[in-house]
């Protein structure tokens, strides 16, 4: 009988959730990752709608061969209610998009977003302890980045969002996570920073401003944008012209994807300490 | 960014749900069934415990990109509950192993254990209106072939199991699909049949007994068995070697794969009329 053979009886799930969903690329990423690995897992997209999610949330997590979840839009702050262990990250961010079923059978939850961003730059061996970073754009990914960066202790962070409430918040959160880093709120200024991290939205898709107002950029500067697509924003192309070293989008994605199966195959808080 | 090519954001979800679920061939073939129309659809196994089955299926139901699900044991009974339409076969044996969401947003159900039995018949050409069945095992899959074949309006139908219940329940549903076929029931007989038919486990994996007491059959017969390992029964050894036509239990399962499928995509009621 002629069958595929990537799912079976054994296979393990799981499941991205939001609304809408039809956008999202972790199903053909993630379940890549898992394959890759040896795991007998796909990862499935599932569409809930928004006055459905916490009545059924708690019914798909009784499903036995379902082991781990990624929350997407809109959903990273309502899953937080679901799990019974929340990680650091989740903790100071208020949101998690991955959780997971420990061996004992009680959920844990984590936020992978300013995790995947510092694997992009572990990877390229660019260390963060001791530096000094500016950090443009405190949505969502850009308080996860600030976060998991204040993890690793740099000597300053500077902080820039148009909202006031915003930056007044990621400067408290650094302050809680690494209380010996500087903390400092202001424009976006390259003078005396090793980093430069992008978590706006400008520069995306066809938007072809600069996210910061410069015309060359030092090249000692290693500069980062969150951006996925397009995968050279306006602010890469500058700091390559700069002879800046730079870390994209995509290897951001790359880093989450790793980390988040790291945390699937787990099944245990080891990750959240 | 690696990744595979058989699972996206837009994919449409199936399931089978069943305790236990790891021995299930569905999400391997019909899987592939569904790729081969081109239809971005997987079917997943789903493991739900008998105590949590009637809460998590109603929220199942609410994933938006859930289109379909197969029932196996111990739900084929308990998921006629959970329907808003229920097919004729479903009706008469009470119990259905697929169920779709049509276009509307209602659930409709059906059982094709039987109908997978007829598509077998049919694809042979071996027709079945007006013939003699001789029919063996009223377990769930025997009930079901019993009423599909009935369906078909043979001549006559002579059925057999051990409970004597099953065989006046048979009977009964055999006279209401079809009030011109003559039913008898009795001992299993090659007499004066067109088609035999078992039903029964005898015969199955290592069971070298034969499910009727011959030591040859009458070369004219039609021989099927339900039962798909191993693939030659020590049946259908026996009709081989008398000269019979044969139907096997892999034909029907692949008979039965292909009308979930057709019910999948319709996706409505046409095929419960």
């Amino acid at each position: 009988m002629e069958q595929v053979n990537f799912i079976n009886g054994q296979t393990r799930l799981y499941a991205i959730i939001g609304d809408p969903i039809e956008q999202v690329r972790s199903p053909e990423m993630i379940t890549w990752e898992l394959q890759q690995r040896g795991i007998n897992g796909v990862l499935c997209p599932v569409h809930i709608a928004e006055p459905d999610f916490d009545r059924v949330l708690p019914e798909l997590l009784k499903i036995r061969n379902m082991d781990g979840l990624i929350f997407t839009i809109p959903y990273k702050a309502r899953a937080l209610a679901h799990a019974q262990h929340i990680g650091p990250q989740a903790q100071v961010i208020g949101a998690f998009n991955a959780m997971v079923r420990q061996a004992d059978g009680a959920w844990a939850g984590e936020m992978f977003d300013g995790l995947g961003c510092l694997e992009a730059f572990r990877r390229r061996g660019f260390r963060l302890n001791g530096q000094r970073l500016m950090l443009m754009g405190l949505g969502g990914a850009g308080m996860a980045i600030g976060a998991a960066m204040a993890a690793e202790h740099p000597r300053l962070m500077r902080v820039f969002d148009l909202d006031a409430a915003r930056c007044e918040r990621m400067a408290q959160t650094i302050a809680r996570i690494s209380p010996n880093t500087e903390v400092q709120i202001g424009k976006p200024d390259t003078q005396g920073m090793d980093v430069l991290l992008n978590a706006t939205p400008i520069g995306m898709l066809g938007d072809t401003r600069m996210a910061i107002d410069a015309s060359s950029l030092p090249a000692q500067l290693i500069v980062f944008d969150a951006i996925v697509k397009p995968e050279l924003t306006p602010l890469l192309r500058l700091a390559e012209a700069s002879g800046c070293r730079t870390v994209k989008g995509r290897e951001m994605m790359g880093g989450q994807i790793s980390r988040i199966v790291d945390f699937f195959i787990a099944r245990g808080p080891e990750l959240l300490s």
